[in-house]
């Protein structure tokens, strides 16, 4: 394994990253660290940019880059040398809901821990700080030349890279992974520190750190105080270890400096984090698809979920406490869903592609070698697309009957079925293992699983043709019957409702299983093939795309000749843009600035828009705080940049050109939601709470004066 | 009577219209023509004006302003020498309809009359032309003055302005008109030419001249083609006469040269038109009770309406045809009373009010001499606002209630007894009379009379404390019977329901009216009485302010010292501004200019947005358009501007500094509806269509050359 370094990287795209066209283009990209590298610096300096490239990352010391760092699926960035880590009140969201109670509702109220005793061990975040990457793509490669058909070539991938991931964690306290770039192109290891002593140091009142809610997330203007600080433990010597009396702060070696003086309209920003899943490299066939059956179908059944969840949630403050992360998972899901339907459709991706995919065409037909090398690329990649998503449907309908939250019933039932066929027939089975699946069964049966199973058994029961699924007939698809019907039948005839039904079947083991005539129980047998067969089938497809689709690649490099960016996969990447408003329709202009006039406009005393009176009584004397600016006549609260995002960036530090944080990411805006599928100058827009406004927050609104001393910011009014 | 001139206007007045601050202050005012003539025109030149004084309107002989007129509620422009008018589309929508048949359908399609014979009357359509003003306040005053009692100097002052009508009608061809300005301090006489045969000449479909419909009703951005073209016709010596064969083209003294250039961001334009009712100098007690109580009913009551009309509209096309002018119309108000709710409200104009109240009672306070001549003043006109809102309740459900539009059953009804009343007893009742009450009270009853009626009833069952009203005991208000309930019970119990039942009291008079145990002839007779005694009231009401608001404008003057304009009421006047967006909340910004694009983004292809195939296919072709704006890059489609405008501009031409049509005004953004109470800088914005987007639709859309070509402007492709 050679150290990551453009000398070792493919000559070809080192050649294409270093045009300058790069910079001069709109800002599009989510680039790696040794890509930025080679850029021309001479024009990033023009655009504001102060730190030299070395200063900026080296491979081997690190640099600015290296202070953000991944959190859960999110990003975040160290923002002191005592492991202080701030990242998005929504991905901090899942750990302060379970740290809150009715009676302590930190969720609701906010929290601030006044020293650091009083931080609290956050369940569930783990944070990963990026060491070294090395470039494994010969390796990996070697192993899959070996491979005499996809399903081969994808194990073999498997145990190359379990076996390279064993090796890289012989180095002690390391945390490995491999990432493929560029469809299997290439292959790069990463060494990772795991900190899981991580603890809640600020969290501010939802009414803050969600201010818009629902009504908002996606679009533009924001409000919203998105942010939320934990810090990193470690043991005395610095190692990580999980939580534990005499841990300390740990002390990373590089954290970000804070900006008390933030951006104005068109500075230079960069974004850095952890983007998760681009699909730019796509063809039309696979988009068409996406738009026209895999996202109208995802909103549809989320938004019926979502209705029900909802409705249950409003009769108290348990189940909004219990269904509140649930809930604003999925909305954001589902809004996101109909941001791609709207997007994919405005900015007629598919038209697109078909336009290049011509033009490709042409362009291969032009020369003899062209003709052999790639003659017959592109009719390869459509068929494969046309093949998988023969069960577009099935898949997306099947992984929402297997999620515990959109159908905790089913996904229980296949469970339960699983533990019963793995039993030794006339075994004894453990009081609790009964008890557990009695409770989960139960809870909230009438008003959320019911309601939920109902919702996904009735697109199930349509499902058809090439669809079609096994144990379907227990669904009576061809009956006349409404699905609530169906399942009220489901539920008296199986014995699987009482406990002793359920005994019975995990006593019985694999033989009661397979001969048993219970629906549910034939229903839940079929679902787990089902789901087995999919992961098969996924698998045959990942296998025959790391060839195809390395090949893809290879042509479009060939075709276009321009510098080339990876798709996301939630390694560590820079997006270089401006802060910079848009035009989101005709008539009407996004400016990039939001102010805290703009947040007590839309207060309304009620949710989403329930500012709480801390924020009002601090905002009447603002002017006098330190975050107040002059130029804008306001503490400005969130901005616009044209950044290249995606979901995992959320948190992610935003930077100027001094490489201190001006802002932390944590959305896009709706006319950018299918910029998953082609960044769009003229609509690709990030959105980022303003540092300004988390310091006004901890300056004036719930103060924590001691942790802006630490951040090294005015800790109080000027 | 002295012709105006400002050696007769009040020399304070006068003085303080001199002030530059008028000029130099926000666009705010609907002046007067001659307040015009007194402004800083070396200000206006710097501005853009291009015109001369004179040139803008003499009070002799007339000008470019006198080519703005009147037509039904609207203003408008003529455009050619050969009398040919535009305004907008829907003030001639009404027009349009009538003559629309589902088999010829103008008002759907559009309509081209392809040469002068070919244009149709239009009914209703009435275009009046201002030719001389002459100040009459002397002989006013004179004769209130000679009035004891508020109801007296009603009645004085109505008897004297007739008086000055009938003597200024002995003009030829002439119609006057008095208007009283300043809460009576000024009393101006308009001698107008009334032209009544007025023909129908270019209407555009219905989908480019309401293009986004009620969802973009008082909206930015807009892309409405909001325009109509008329011609008016006299006699064929010029004087004036109603249709008939013989007739020729109207030749005006003034029309408007049509500009093919158009209007940029910044801009000087001018809005010329007949502002209809404004209320600036209300006091806030007047103000705080608008925004809570009345405009908060009529909305909730025109929202139930309109449900009901459009529910039935829905069923078929004629019922479409039937109701659609009352629908649009009902939207309209409604959409207004919700701007107002919000804008009051919004803009604090209570609040705003009270301080400036307060800072008056301490002017006030401080002198002497003031103290003396103002000092019961407020005092006064809060007692009178509150005296007069004792039965704002009662006032508006009685108006909405007797409304052919909102309760055409009750109107019926009242109509009826009415005519009943002035029946000699025993005589013998025309059979068309019968007909006619029969077929009216008969029209679509079940889908629309009586839901339309239970609305209205609900509503004042509900009334009591100092709204109680007469003939409330047959709404049996406190027995809790569902509207609807009573509604059936009243139908079943009166005879007027039959033929029979009506033609009895119509044949019984006025004795069988009064004697009548008929709960629908006791209501409507209840109804009648609240009518006349509001009525009563209203004059009261109306002369107690002609004297006290007098004084009260007499003392605003004195205390602000700086220029005054009156309130608008249907008089010429004159808005100065620029075009120019806002920002409508914190991180938006509309801009001034929307395009076709905009427009072609807007269409899914169903109402209120489905723009014609005609359209889309010139909008492919647009870059050849003479009326194509490069800089804009596009064909313009409307424009914004901060012009003080009001219900009555709707159709004003807006000219640029050289005196030529530059656009149609047609609307306010919704954050502007309560400008009516007061102008502010920030967000009082006047929607126009761009005249290149009216042209273009006569150049490519529905062609119409020959308009082009008589208005002097580019009939075909550059």
């Amino acid at each position: 394994m050679t150290p990551f370094l453009l000398r070792t990287a493919l000559p070809a795209l080192a050649a294409a990253l270093c045009l300058p066209s790069a910079l001069g283009a709109p800002d599009e990209g989510q680039w790696l660290p040794q890509q930025i590298r080679a850029m021309n610096w001479a024009a990033l300096k023009a655009r504001g940019m102060q730190l030299t490239k070395d200063e900026f990352w080296h491979p081997e010391r690190g640099g600015v880059l290296s202070a953000a760092v991944q959190i859960g699926g999110c990003s975040a960035s160290f923002v002191s040398s005592d492991g202080l880590v701030v990242t998005n009140h929504h991905c901090g969201f899942g750990a302060v809901n379970q740290l809150s109670t009715p009676e302590q509702n930190y969720l609701r109220d906010g929290f601030v821990a006044q020293d650091r005793g009083a931080e609290m061990p956050a369940p569930g975040m783990v944070v990963y700080v990026v060491r070294r990457i090395e470039n494994v793509t010969e390796r990996v490669h070697a192993a899959q030349a070996e491979a005499d058909d996809p399903l081969e070539r994808w194990a073999r991938t498997e145990a190359v890279i379990d076996e390279i991931v064993a090796e890289g964690e012989k180095e002690p306290n390391t945390a490995c992974h491999v990432a493929s770039f560029f469809e299997g192109r290439e292959y790069h290891l990463y060494y990772r520190t795991r900190l899981t002593d991580v603890r809640l140091v600020y969290a501010p009142p939802r009414a803050v750190g969600e201010y818009g809610g629902e009504v908002d997330n996606w679009e533009w203007p924001r409000h919203t105080g998105d942010f939320t600080f934990f810090r990193a433990y470690a043991a005395p010597d610095g190692s990580p270890r999980d939580y534990q009396e005499g841990n300390v702060p740990y002390r990373p070696d590089h954290w970000l400096r804070v900006s008390a003086d933030g951006v104005q309209q068109d500075d230079l920003v960069m974004i850095l984090g952890y983007p998760g899943r681009t699909e730019r490299y796509l063809s039309s066939v696979a988009v068409a698809d996406r738009e026209g059956v895999y996202y109208p179908l995802r909103l549809a059944m989320l938004t019926e979920m979502i209705e029900v969840l909802e409705a249950h949630a409003a009769t108290s403050d348990q189940a909004q406490l219990d269904y509140a992360s649930t809930i604003k998972s999925l909305a954001n899901v589902q809004k996101n869903a109909a941001g791609m339907v709207w997007g994919l459709e405005r900015n007629a991706v598919v038209q697109r592609k078909q336009r290049e995919e011509q033009q490709f065409t042409a362009w291969v037909a032009g020369s003899e070698e062209r003709r052999a090398r790639y003659g017959s690329l592109l009719a390869e990649l459509h068929a494969l697309d046309r093949e998988e998503q023969e069960t577009t449907r099935k898949d997306l309908v099947l992984s929402l009957a297997l999620s515990s939250r959109t159908s905790p019933f089913l996904r229980g039932l296949v469970d339960l079925v699983s533990t019963a066929i793995r039993m030794e027939p006339g075994s004894d089975v453990p009081e609790s293992l009964v008890r557990r699946f009695g409770e989960s069964m139960a809870k909230d049966f009438e008003a959320v699983q019911k309601p939920l199973m109902t919702i996904v058994l009735d697109e199930l029961r349509g499902l058809d043709g090439a669809d079609t699924f096994e144990a379907r007939a227990v669904l009576h698809p061809d009956v006349k019957l409404p699905t609530d019907r169906v399942v009220v039948g489901l539920l008296e005839t199986s014995k699987l409702t009482t406990p002793a039904g359920r005994l019975a079947l995990l006593r019985g083991g694999a033989p009661a299983v397979r001969g048993s005539e219970d629906p549910l129980v034939k229903l839940a047998v079929g679902l787990a093939i089902e789901r087995d067969a999919l992961v098969a089938r996924n698998r045959r497809f990942e296998g025959a795309r790391i060839e195809l689709g390395r090949r893809w690649i290879e042509a479009q490099q060939a075709w276009r000749g321009t510098s080339f960016y990876p798709d996301a996969n939630s390694t560590l990447r820079v997006s270089i843009a401006s802060v910079k408003g848009y035009q989101p329709r005709d008539g009407v202009r996004y400016v990039p600035h939001t102010t805290v006039a703009g947040l007590l406009q839309k207060h309304t005393g009620a949710e989403p828009f329930d500012a709480p009176e801390a924020l009002r009584t601090a905002a009447t004397e603002r002017r006098q705080s330190a975050y107040f600016d002059a130029r804008i006549g306001d503490v400005p609260t969130c901005f616009l940049s044209d950044g290249d995002t995606t979901g995992g960036n959320s948190g992610s530090p935003v930077i100027n050109g001094k490489g201190e944080l001006v802002g932390l990411n944590f959305d896009r805006v709706f006319e950018n939601v299918s910029g998953d599928f082609g960044w769009n100058a003229d609509r690709s827009r990030n959105v980022s709470v303003d540092i300004r406004f988390v310091l006004w927050n901890l300056e004036s609104v719930m103060p924590a004066h001691h942790l802006l001393r630490e951040m090294g910011v005015p800790a109080g009014a000027r």
